[in-house]
């Protein structure tokens, strides 16, 4: 079987990828471009397929799944569940506690959403960090392609990187889970990074079943005091080098990169370095434009994602109100995905122009057509719920401007 | 009494500029030139005084006040200590409903903060669209300055500028709720607009209390297909007209500008007009870069609201979860206000750089220290809830990168 990027190259537009250009209103051969030039992937899992990269709709990833801290596999699948009906793109599993396989399985029956895996976490959860091997980690990652995954990410860091983030300069030093087992595992083993390793074999794995490589970002920053040091800039160069060699290798790629906390207005510059630097998709966790919104985080994150995706990021990593503080609750969950999806609404009206959704709100608006605000609004639930039921909005009561000039421009004809 | 414009351009350093020099952490001087130059003003109530614009920390204004649809007094108190304790910088009342004066003496015992009013709300409450004059506006401007008010709106629009916004092109023609009931009045009783016709007599009253004159933003759009049009640019040039003119006569002025809906990209462009047209202290509400959010205007206004104040607005009204559905709640006025905090706060990041705030919190966390995480953030209450009593963050339980990384520092020693 062929990978959508090979097919992409020998100028074959797979029905995944008309699939996907349809659902994008895009042509199917530019489209099929971008895969061929490694600008766009599709993550496909059985019948359905999702786009993304340039040129396309923003996407919002939903993390969730058990710590070793708390382990409520139900806790999950309503997170899932909610993650799907509540428009979410993909959903990436990170759990690292109770039964994994079992927990992926109940995931998997829930949604039929893309779902990513992080195979550092798993194989540290089941075998432990002073234990676990390159092979082990090598291990997890076909099992988890065996379970029909659409992606996986990889901390594939140097050791140059690794001292690099950790010589003292930075506040927060490395702030990636992912990332810091993954140089606990080397530090302590004096081992080489199991990723690099073993990439070829990665490859092989991930070609065989047209999973979506996904570079992981474990030198993102953990406090906008922290800047885009030598060790972002080596992770940066690293994983564009990867990607290269992923998509010679017939392996769709994307690269995670400024995740973490950025001062806003260093946003855009930082995603153009990133743009020249590979044109894999850019996937970005955030990024949080300030430290102090505990509690807050997914407001804050909105900020810095609108700013992100506005400039050129094509798929975000929502943040949750829980995030520094503890596992998202499912209502949390709820709330980190809608701030993002606004994010990547807003960040297209900046990449691509107005569309019809706002203006198709603002009509409803302007007739004061209650059903109509509540259809086309982002959340059609809260909107039911927080419109009131009968009468004008309570906040301007017989003062509504809208119906004031409504009864003025009748009065005028 | 001399208005602190007149005392400033003699070169006279106040005590409220002294105080106000103090608690920005700027030279008095030049915070004297400023409000000389018409850059900045200062808001007194008895002792206490607050200074807005130019070089100053973006201050944030909660509204507040009844409608005439919900008239509850002692949620309006609920709301103005809210306001207060959860760090908002002024209040405007907007009562509209019930026994006005008695609403607002109850409003000014709740809180020592700044207030400001809107005169046309309560004459059109007290008397009645189809019954006010010009003169009962201007008696109603009179009896609040004598309340003791630190500011007050005014909507100073010509009937060429509401012909231009009710031409058709808008989709949502004119949605500020004191710009309609200013044009219904006109309209109506084919009336001079009352604010221009008494300007003269306005900035009397305004200049024998150094009240703050702010002069409305009728003109904004209430949604981002609605354009920065010729009624919004008619507006814009007549306000900067006037604010020279307050100026001149010692009127401490503060232009509104940019509220409503504005698509993201466009807003730094448009703040950038509003600053070229006039020296004083530019004051936004929202913007909302866009129209579905609805439920979640808090957020997506904190998005835009972020980037006009990164891009020069000092001063932000927030937007709460209600907007455009029903009058806040008080635990809504909480969750508007704290959004509209972290985007003065991250636009202050992108107008002046790096402050101590982020950093002290960052240096907490790479402690895991807790109570520092509570104390600096921006919401303690709110982290001191989410937090967990005891054990490390549930998020990442075992695996916390941050106690993974401090083991592995202190075991390389």
């Amino acid at each position: 079987m062929k990978t959508q990027i090979e097919e992409a190259r020998e100028g074959t537009i797979t029905p995944q990828m008309a699939s996907v250009a349809a659902a994008e209103r895009i042509e199917a051969d530019d489209l099929r471009q971008s895969i061929a030039d490694g600008e766009a992937v599709i993550m496909t899992r059985g019948m359905s397929s999702l786009g993304i990269g340039r040129g396309l709709r923003t996407k919002v990833n939903v993390n969730l799944g058990t710590s070793t801290a708390i382990i409520r596999p139900e806790d999950e699948v309503r997170k899932a569940r909610i993650a799907e009906s509540v428009g979410a793109d993909t959903i990436t599993d990170l759990s690292a506690g109770g039964d994994i396989p079992a927990i992926r399985r109940a995931i998997f029956s829930a949604t039929t959403l893309p779902i990513t895996t992080v195979p550092i976490y798993q194989t540290a959860a089941e075998i432990g960090i002073d234990r676990m091997t390159a092979d082990g980690i090598l291990a997890t990652i076909q099992r988890q392609a065996e379970e029909g995954i659409s992606s996986v990410v990889i901390h594939a860091v140097e050791p140059e990187t690794i001292d690099a983030a950790l010589d003292g300069k930075r506040v927060m030093g490395i702030v990636s889970k992912g990332g810091s087992i993954t140089a606990a595992y080397m530090l302590t083993r004096e081992a080489e990074n199991p990723f690099l390793e073993h990439f070829d074999e990665i490859l092989s794995i991930l070609k065989e079943h047209d999973i979506v490589l996904s570079l992981g970002n474990t030198m993102r920053s953990g406090c906008i005091h922290d800047e885009m040091d030598e060790a972002q800039k080596r992770e940066m160069r690293m994983n564009s080098q990867l990607a290269a060699c992923a998509m010679e290798n017939g392996v769709q790629t994307i690269i995670e990169g400024l995740g973490g906390h950025v001062r806003a207005d260093r946003i855009p510059r930082y995603i153009q370095r990133y743009r020249e630097a590979s044109p894999a998709p850019l996937f970005v966790a955030g990024p949080l434009p300030t430290d102090i919104a505990v509690g807050y985080d997914h407001i804050a994150g909105c900020v810095g994602a609108s700013i992100a995706s506005g400039a050129g990021a094509d798929y975000l990593c929502y943040l949750t109100p829980a995030e520094h503080l503890g596992l998202p609750t499912p209502e949390q969950v709820r709330e980190g995905l809608i701030a993002f999806r606004i994010a990547a609404h807003i960040g297209d009206t900046i990449k691509y122009g107005l569309d019809d959704a706002d203006l198709t709100l603002a009509r409803s608006r302007s007739r004061l057509d209650r059903e109509g605000q509540i259809a086309h609004a982002i959340d059609p639930e809260t909107a039911q719920d927080l419109i009131p039921p009968s009468g004008p909005c309570t906040m301007c009561g017989d003062f509504c401007a809208v119906a004031m000039m409504e009864r003025l421009k009748k009065e005028n004809r």
